[in-house]
């Protein structure tokens, strides 16, 4: 398909005048419940040691202490705290998901749009409605080059996540919609990520660059700097380089009426989407008959989704990374253990002996006819019985979201070990607040327990 | 053509021990040239507008002052001053083309490895080998996927600048080839750049960009941030994902014996390369009737070879960066100023009456007999005579390259606008003497006139 002015209607668009109150309240409430989740997976993702090495390596470089890692004791300037933000976001793989894209949406933008407003304060409307714009653009320009994009080897995330931090972050700037053409344009020369990345750092990396390039796209036009106002559409554009589908209704059909980002989810469990139906159904049957039951498994047979082996089929994953892409690892785990959070994808997991044991029985097949929240289950036990389990619908799918008190469980269970219990009550009440506050970046400076800021700037 | 290991192999040839004088004399000797050239369009390009927005834009956020923007008063960060070297270099369109693949090699290279020069000190002899490494790497992966990558869209210079950058300081940190691997493949997953913006300010942003990723690739690999080892030929690697021509011979084969880096050309004119030979046949042909007869023009005809009208068949180009992709506007400066230096595409020259009225009487028609270093002109004169050329090799081209006195006479008229006489004498001086110096450092602090840092010092 295609279409003349889709970066400058669609930068119209994200330049034109809009509160947050324009906006449907399923889409306000959807918006905040991803800022809620996004804030509690960059603080779960902190002491991570991919966060450890980025910063080690850019520490020597970084500006004026601006904005707060969240989680994290440092203060980097902006766009290297969206840098870090993007990545502890992600780093556990349990952040959101736009399913029609497989994009996670917030890392890129909230990671960007958070580290901005403590350099230059927004209220909390003003951010919410930023982060929705920004998602809305990503998952939008997604949707316009899904799967064909992603098939070819493309990390969706990193791809479109550039261009919904610029357009959140031209936003929360104010940018004019020559300016935000221009910051789309710069964002589009910078598109990149690659899924053979997949099960190490880079991964991760991936929406920290989005968030941070992003941003410098918007800070860029701001000054000045300028670009192809058709970078999107262009014949040697982000959509006919980077994709064999260009549809460009899916950007620009709709828009301000019908929203991407009230079709975010979060994920129950730390690793990729696919494997949630497996970890889902192998939990349900050792719940159901007992975690004495589970050591006595000789075979596990599932029949998944096509993508599920291409994406998570590495047989013998050596750390913590790589076992979030073994489908084998997970289901391993999910009847061992009952566990999906982020302690089933350690290093010490991926090398326990028992678990070991057990994937090594596991074997997958693909079936068209299995859709992506689905899977069928059969498990041989040693006395004789074959048990099975078919997933409908995986918890964490659209027909199975989490509430607001899964949301706060997994938030606690992240966030508490690494900041502190009554630290981290008072983040996720702020944090549900946030369209009350007057000033957004009080969320990225409680999300460090004072007493460890203080402590680090003393030392 | 599939192959195992073509990443992991070329990382282990990067760090290999190797001293400058295992090097073939001709290629070291190309080396200084490259060098030379690229330091001089680096301080001719210094006051552009484009380095102005650039650093308003980062000003805010850079970190401490260790590096020197070639030719300009601040002092960045090393990456922040890896990108402005990056930008400056190209962004007169004057700087060097290997002429196989398009890229242009020292951008991203040199850029990055004189910022961390006044980091981490290096001897001229260390550095130079570095240089022609990173090159070496760069062209090669750029001949891995030339022509198909390129055709798609890629500006081949970002995409195989940022494994150049990687490659060269990799070999300056020391990096293991285990390391060297994995700044590789965090340079592969930030391959990007479209073609879309040629004529804009993010041209010349691509080099800078590629220099500053791939520079903080190697810091991130020396911190143990980790990558794929199979970047480059992986099924979702950076060949197969951006290229659909896959052809690793060209970077393994003959590696450490036949030399891209000594494949250098250096460009007369201010442009685009493909538009290079129709600036020399106009030059000639006023040089040979006098400025006068080409006030009395009144049709010219030129026969080139496709993709000069593919890249530069803008008809009516409004601001200088457009008017360097414009065949029409380069050949009637040529005609009627003898103009293909930077003054002949500045937004002056692109407005000015006699030249847009000239340049409406040019007409050019693609010609797939017409080879890249060649053009057919055809001049119809007012008092009725016609009179004809052909250029068989362009002056620039391999067959006929600069020679050291006539990159001098480049240099001194980029460099002595922007800081002086005697200080560019100077700077020529410690260019040709890179590997006579301790501290290649001492080239960048050069660059600039002391007494202009010392007063912007002052401020």
């Amino acid at each position: 398909m295609t279409e003349t002015h889709v970066t400058q209607r669609l930068a119209e668009w994200i330049a034109a005048p809009r509160d947050l109150a324009d906006l449907p309240p399923a889409v306000r409430e959807e918006g905040v419940r991803t800022f809620f989740n996004w804030l509690g997976c960059a603080v779960g993702g902190a002491t991570h040691e991919t966060a450890d090495r980025a910063v080690a390596a850019i520490r020597p470089f970084v500006g004026p202490a601006q904005a707060s890692v969240v989680g994290r004791t440092e203060r980097l300037d902006v766009p290297h705290a969206a840098l870090l933000n993007g990545i502890t976001s992600h780093v556990l793989d349990y952040d959101d998901t736009h399913l029609k894209t497989i994009i996670h949406p917030a890392g890129p933008v909230a990671s960007a749009i958070l580290a901005v407003a403590e350099y230059r304060p927004v209220d909390g409307k003003r951010f919410l409605e930023a982060l929705i714009t920004g998602i809305e653009v990503e998952c939008r320009i997604g949707n316009s080059v899904y799967p064909d994009h992603y098939d070819r080897g493309w990390h969706i995330t990193g791809t479109a996540g550039v261009f919904g931090a610029a357009a959140a972050v031209s936003r929360l700037l104010g940018l004019d919609a020559q300016r935000t053409a221009w910051a789309l344009g710069i964002a589009a020369t910078q598109s990149s990520g690659l899924r053979e990345m997949f099960g190490t750092m880079c991964k991760s990396f991936h929406p920290g660059r989005a968030a941070q390039n992003g941003l410098m796209a918007a800070f860029l036009a701001e000054a000045g700097f300028d670009s192809s106002t058709r970078a999107i559409e262009a014949p040697r554009g982000f959509a006919n380089v980077l994709s064999t589908k260009q549809d460009y209704s899916q950007i620009l059909g709709g828009l301000g009426e019908t929203w991407e980002a009230g079709l975010n989810s979060y994920k129950p469990f730390a690793c990729g989407i696919v494997i949630h139906p497996a970890i889902d159904g192998c939990r349900q049957l050792r719940d159901e008959l007992g975690a004495d039951v589970m050591a006595g498994v000789s075979a596990v047979r599932l029949r998944t989704h096509p993508l599920v082996l291409e994406l998570t089929g590495k047989t013998e994953p050596k750390t913590g990374l790589e076992s979030k892409f073994s489908v084998f690892h997970a289901a391993a785990c999910a009847l061992l253990r009952g566990d999906g959070s982020p302690t089933a994808f350690t290093d010490e997991a991926a090398n326990a002996p028992e678990l070991v044991a057990l994937r090594r029985k596991v074997k997958a097949t693909s079936d068209a006819a299995i859709h992506e929240d689905q899977v069928a289950i059969e498990i041989d036990l040693t006395d004789g019985r074959t048990i099975t389990r078919f997933v409908e619908h995986a918890i964490g799918s659209i027909h199975r979201p989490l509430s607001n008190e899964q949301l706060i469980e997994k938030f606690a269970r992240q966030s508490e070990p690494v900041i502190g219990a009554a630290p981290t009550a008072d983040l996720m009440d702020l944090a549900w607040r946030l369209t009350d506050l007057s000033d957004a970046a009080e969320v990225a400076r409680a999300s460090v327990a004072a007493g460890a800021r203080a402590a680090a700037a003393a030392e």
